[in-house]
Order: C-alpha cells, then structure tokens, then sequence
C-alpha cells in the first residue's frame, strides 16, 4: 500500500472510530488499527459513502500506509496500554512522526513520554479530547499539548474536525509538554464541580421544596435557554423527562432508580491533588471530589441516617423566586468553579513552564466540550485585557456579574442550612469568593499558633524579615 | 568506650537534645551525635546532674556505645538527608539494630526505607512526635510505626518518656511498615483544621462582632475552662495576650501584626492528597489546606477587596448567646475534624494493612500532641464497642453530643454567610454532616450525567449489574 492515509488511528471504540469518520468526512483519508477484526470492519461500514476509511489489524500496515511526518493517534486506556502502544509503534516510525495520546492520561505520565521519544525524534502530543461520543463524530473540543513546531502538522485536521463557537475552531495549541493533558485534567475538575453544583440544586429542590420530575425538568430546560445556557444543564433537563424501560410499564422515570453512588475516573482527585502541589487553592472542585467519595460509603450514610434521622426542612419559598435564586446561585458558583480551575491553569504555565495560552482555553472550551457554556464568554474582556490574568475574579465585568448575584447565592445557602440540605460545593464556592476578597483574613492567628508550637517563624505586616516570639513568655 | 548506652540520637537541636534529656532523666543512658561540637557540647551541658548524657560528633563511635539491639533515632529533615543519615549508619550497624526516623517524613518513603532495610536486618521505624520542643522534654505524643517484634525493646523508653493522659503513657505501637507516619501525617492534617476553625471564630469575633484582643483571651480562656479544653485553644488565649515586643512602645498586641499569608510544610496536604487516592472523604481537613492555601495569595486579596469592597456585616447578638454559639460549634466542627481523620485511619488500616489500633490512637492522642484535647475522651465508648469502627459519627454517644450541638453551628453559619465571613471549613463539617447523615444524596443525578456524556454505566436501587441508557432517545 503506498503512503496515502492522512491520520492514523490506534484503537477504534466508538470515540477512535467517531473521530476517524468526523476526519474523513471532511476529506481526509483515515486508517484505523484494533486488533479485533470486526472492529476494523465496523469503522469501515460506517464511513460515508465516497469518504477514504480503512481498518485494519496490522500496526506496520498502517503506519506504512501514512503520509510523512505520520500523524497517529491514540486512544487507548490510561497507563500502561500507552506505553505498549508506543513500543508497538516505534520501530516503524521515523524522525519527525507525530504520535498523540488522545486519552485521559496523568501529565505526569505525559511528561515522561515526551522525554522518552524526544531524543528519538518523535513528536509526543498529550491531547485532552472532550465531548463524548456525539462530540468524537461531529465536533469535539480537543486540547493538544507538545512540541510546538510540530503542531503545524495536526492543525488543519484538528481545526476541520472540531466544534465551531462563533464560526472559531474548539481546538488550539495548549502549550508544552504535557500542557495538552493538564488542560483536560483542570476541564474535569471544573466538570466535577458544576455536576455537583447542579446535583446540589436538585437536592435542594426535590427533597427541599417537593419539585417532581416533571417540574425539574421544566426549569432546567427554562435556565437551559437563560442564563445557564449549556451543556450540563441541557442534559440535566433531558434526565429529568427520561422513563425507566427496565421497570414493568415503563412510566416510572429513571433518575429515581439510580443508584446514589458516584464513580469517578480520577481526573477530579488528580486536579485537586496537583493544585496543592502547586499551591492553588481550588476549595469547590476539592468539595466536588469529597462529595463523590462520601457517596460511595453508601452502607455508612444509610445506617447514619437511622441513628440521626435527620428531618429534611421544607422549603416553602415562593416558587419563581426559589428558581431565580437558584439559577443566579448555580450562576455565580459556575463562575467560581471556572475561576478555580482558569487560576490553578495560570499557576501551572508558569511554574511548570507549560506556556498555556489561556484565551485560548477559554476559547475552546466553548464548543464541543462537556463544561461548554454561554458563561465563558464573560471571561472574553478579562483574558482581550491580560492574557496572563492570575485570576478572572480580579477583572471589573466578572466582579459586576458576581456583585448582582451573591445575595441570591446567600439566601440559598441560608435556606439549606436549616432544612439539613448539604449544598457542600455552593456553601465552598461562596467561602471562596468571601475569603478571596478579603484584604485581611484572620491566618495571622494561624500563623501565631504555629510559631507558638513549632517555632516556624512569621512574617509582619509593617516590617520585612522573619521573626520568632518566645510565646510563653510573652503574655 | 564499652558499650553502655541505651539509646542514641542524631541530629541534637532542640528537639533531639530534649528527648535525649527527657531520657536521662528517667534513668536512660542518652548519647547524641551532631556534626557541629558545639551542639554537642551543649546537650551535655544541659543534662540533669547525675544523669548519662553524651554529645559526640563521632557516628561509629556512638554506634559503638549503644548496647544491642542498638536504638537509634535519627531528627533531621524529611526527604534526602534520611537517606544520608541511613546510608552513613549502615555500615556500622548489626543484625537486629532499631533505626527510628522521627521526622515528618512522607509515608511513603518510609515504606520504602523498611523494604530497603528488612533484608539487611535492620528494623526500620517511621514515628511521628508531636508537642513541640517542650513537649520532646517534658512528654511527647509519639506514633512508632514499624516491624512489631521489634518493637519491644523500644516500649520501656518510649513509655517512660512519653506524656501521659489519665496515667497511661502517650505513646503505642501504630502498626506495620509507615503506620507510624501515616498516623502523625493525619494527627497533622486534623491539627490543619482545628486551627482552621479556630481561625474563623476569631474572624467572625473580630471582624464581624467587633471583640478585643482582651476579649479574645476571655473568651478563649473560658473556653479552654470549659468543654473546649485542648492545647490549640490553651495556645490561643495566650496569643491574645501577647505585647509586641518589636514596636516602640511595646503595648501593642502580637496578633495584629502578623501577616495573614500561612506556611505549611506540607503534611496537611498529603492528608487530603492520600484520603483522596483510597478515597475517603475529607473535606474539612482539605478546606484547612485550601484556606492556608489562599491566605497566601495576599497582593489579589488585596486587589480584590479595592474591586469588591465587601461590607463586613456587623453581629450584634447578644454577646453571652453568640459565645456559647460558637463554643458549640466549635465543638461540634472539631469532633468532625477528629472523625473526618479517624475515617481516614480506619480506611488506611485496611487497605494497606498498617493494622491501626484506633483505640490506642485515641489514647496518645490524649496527652503530649498538639491536637490533645478532652473532646478525644468522647470517641473511647465508640472504639471499646468496635476497635475498626469507620467512622465515630456511627456511635451513639457521639449523636447524641452532634445533635444537641447542631442548631448552634447552624446559628452560626447564618450569621457569618450574611455577614460576609468566610467559613469555609465550619460549612464543610456541616455539609459533610448533612450528606453523611443523607440515605440518599443527589449523586443519582452525576452518575445520570455520567452515562449521558460519557457512557460510564451506572447502578440502580432496585437490581444488581451495571446499565447504559442511550439517554437521548429516552426522553
């Protein structure tokens, strides 16, 4: 087979194959390896006629079959499956060849894969892919992260096969090394705290104020089409009107027969983990992480609530201000989590030398990605005015947004508090946001604690130096 | 020089020397080795009259002094000088020799420090000492974790050293491998956030209700009278009676002259890191770290509060109410710190089989550490009726104390979310309350998102498996 396929696929699930065919759609001629047979057949059934798709389960073939510099992708799971995958490929590849990890892989991990096969001439991308699977076939927003120069290569693929927001591609250089995955991890954590937020809500409106399904998913599809216009509350409200087909006459919704307990797949838990490293403080995708491994001890929670019973408040307020409420509180605690995420991304290019261009993150994660809303597009002004804006708190549009809404959020939090309704992510968010804007916060006392016990020194306010009191007697 | 002494020492600061100290005096021979003569030097000279006290700056010839199995314990900064420190002894040691590392060290490489020593015949020790310099003295808390056997010819000193609390001694045997670590690693992170909640009851006392330095130190002192008796609190009184001895006049008080940005040496921080990866949830502990975190981002707080301007809102409850309020709500939020770590223990003990004795931790909890307070003699009715309890909240005496505290925490968080004081980790010890004591949360509705977007399958209430919805057609 002469070199005539433009990309090349390791691993064709249904997102490798969707993202093949979204390629050849757009006139590029897409090969795709798996090693079981139906699947090559599968990808190669579904490509639109007149479209260049081919299967196959002989990694040299493809490879061999691939334009130079070869672009390869791989999605394959997290960990060692990508190192195999890169051993399998390096012997057929050449200087200049590009190899993207289209998974959700740890940078870390990353970082050591570029090392790995920089010196061998070969272009390691981490690239974050988000939008599921109707996002792979029909527009993702893709997150790349690598060598820059070859970036070149990937960008016109990348750019036709991404979603569009405002006629822009969801796709742009994130920045080096493994930059490309650590924007993935951060949109993760910001997905686990607007999924909280919006299960806080729920809780809020289901055991709080009765709603039905029914009602909920009216409200979600009006806040759908205001001011919370996005893809989490868009799904929210299509969950609430969904019917269980596994009950008997099918007319019980499906949400109810869920179980309450929360999987995760760790980007969450590796977004808090690192923003400590750093240090950012990052408190709501932090409580969005606990929320999710507290629900998991199940068997606890059940035998607790026997031995509290607790008596869920009735919340009585007049509906269309409840909703209002609600929605400007879901509002302002979206723009926190947003915020978290934008300033641990700030710190991360910098101290780690990641070079992310954070316009463009916004950008991208306008379209095709999971936590894409019409929110983001308020960050617009703050990121035109300082691109390296260590905070988006810090610029007057989003301070004037946040101003018209906290009284809601307060009134909100105040309500759940005495009906026992834990609205763990909200109640961090606002912290947050009290706690940022404050000049004076009250960890001098801490830090006079820790010289009184452990001699770690402080610092003053109106001297430079560091200095150690003899405590005891200084009373 | 025979081999005459019981227990040698490296690295003599203050620290070091005082355990050595505190040996002596109850009947120990206590050698120390440091590089500078000078230190040791000083540790013979501040040995009690009649005891054996010897400072040399030979390392085999301290080895060479120490009866065997020898016990050496080694204070010196966590990370590579450890392994210096190990690496130097090893030639000089024997089969069945005891090396301790004292410090903070991360739990982790004390695991592999065992695996490394084991084969050499070396019993390896990670324990965790808290209480200060004057607490090394005087009475430590001390969490030894290591190989059992050994352990014996380690009780007679740690015991006689240790402080005690109600006559028995602060000090047991923690478990396998870096059980000792892990245990001092969460002592630290539950210290995090008592001084965390304290801190916000300061700031809503000072900022919000308007109190004096000398009201403070009333209020706490009260309170240390009463049912908060602890060292944290003890320290705090003190701290709000303390003169500034570096201003002009001297009549100024310490407190408002430290800088509110806090250190941290990174032990509260593993904590939350660590609880995430087994998971176990932690938030409180995790917003103490998340707090210190923010605190030092000092020049945007400061542009923040100029582009905010928040109104601190004034708290005029009567004094005597909004006291006793916060005494129970500190109270309430403290015993969930304490559960919130013991969780964390009970988990660990199992999933990595450190085989924690919980009971015994709660005991050298009591005396000696910086988190020792009366509020710990509350947990041993629930460890007496289940050594492995998972959490104390499960037990009734700690019901009933929560319950009859809650409406006060609840007043609190009220208050201060209207008055625009940031209380981060009391609202998370109420969230993780509330969602605890929840037989059903809203995580129905992530684990609905999850199968919607990504397909990640979920559980239902009312059968086994696991099941995908094709969630767009089930409308």
């Amino acid at each position: 087979m002469e070199a005539q396929f433009d990309f090349g696929m390791i691993g064709i699930g249904v997102m490798g194959s969707n993202l093949l065919l979204n390629m050849a759609d757009k006139g590029y001629a897409a090969i795709g390896f798996d090693l079981k047979q139906e699947r090559a057949d599968k990808l190669e059934a579904s490509a639109t006629k007149g479209t260049t798709v081919k299967g196959t389960t002989n990694v040299e073939e493809m490879v061999r079959a691939l334009k130079k510099p070869r672009k390869i992708m791989m999605l394959v799971p997290a960990g060692k499956p990508v190192d195999d995958v890169i051993n399998n490929l390096l012997p057929h590849l050449e200087k200049d060849d590009i190899v993207i990890d289209g998974g959700n892989s740890y940078y870390k991990d990353t970082q050591k894969r570029v090392d790995y096969l920089q010196p061998k001439g070969i272009h390691f991308f981490g690239m974050g892919v988000s939008g599921g699977e109707a996002g792979a076939r029909f527009g993702p927003s893709m997150m790349p992260g690598g060598d820059k120069e070859a970036y070149q290569y990937l960008k016109p693929i990348l750019e036709a096969i991404a979603a569009k927001a405002d006629g822009k591609p969801c796709v742009a250089y994130m920045g080096n090394g493994p930059a490309g995955h650590y924007v993935k991890m951060t949109h993760n954590g910001i997905e686990y705290a607007m999924m909280q937020l919006i299960s806080e809500a729920y809780d809020l409106m289901k055991r709080g104020a009765g709603y039905t399904n029914d009602d909920l998913h009216t409200i979600f599809l009006k806040w759908n089409a205001d001011s919370l216009q996005s893809f989490l509350i868009e799904i929210t409200a299509e969950v609430f009107r969904t019917l269980d087909t596994e009950t008997e006459d099918g007319t019980d919704y499906l949400v109810d027969h869920i179980l309450d307990k929360a999987g995760s797949k760790g980007t969450g838990k590796w977004t808090s983990q690192d923003a400590m490293d750093l240090p950012v403080s990052i408190p709501t995708i932090d409580m969005a992480v606990a929320l999710r491994d507290l629900s998991v001890y199940k068997n606890q929670r059940v035998e607790a609530s026997k031995l509290y019973q607790p008596e869920i408040g009735k919340i009585n307020s007049p509906s269309a201000e409840l909703i209002q409420d609600l929605e400007d509180a879901l509002y302002f605690t979206f723009l926190i989590a947003y915020a978290q995420g934008l300033s641990l991304l700030a710190k991360a290019s910098v101290d780690y030398k990641f070079d992310i261009p954070l316009p463009d993150v916004v950008q991208i994660w306008k379209g095709g990605c999971i936590i894409r809303s019409s929110l983001l597009y308020q960050f617009d002004k703050a990121f035109a005015a300082n691109a390296t804006l260590e905070n988006v708190l810090l610029h007057p549009t989003i301070a004037e947004i946040l101003k018209s809404k906290e009284a809601a959020l307060r009134r909100i939090i105040s309500l759940t508090i005495n009906a026992r309704i834990p609205v763990a992510a909200m109640s961090s968010a606002l912290a947050y946001f009290d706690a940022y804007c404050s000049e004076r916060l009250p960890t001098n006392l801490i830090q006079a604690q820790r010289d009184f016990f452990g001699a770690h020194t402080y610092q003053r306010i109106d001297k430079e130096g560091v200095f150690h009191t003899e405590w005891h007697e200084g009373g």
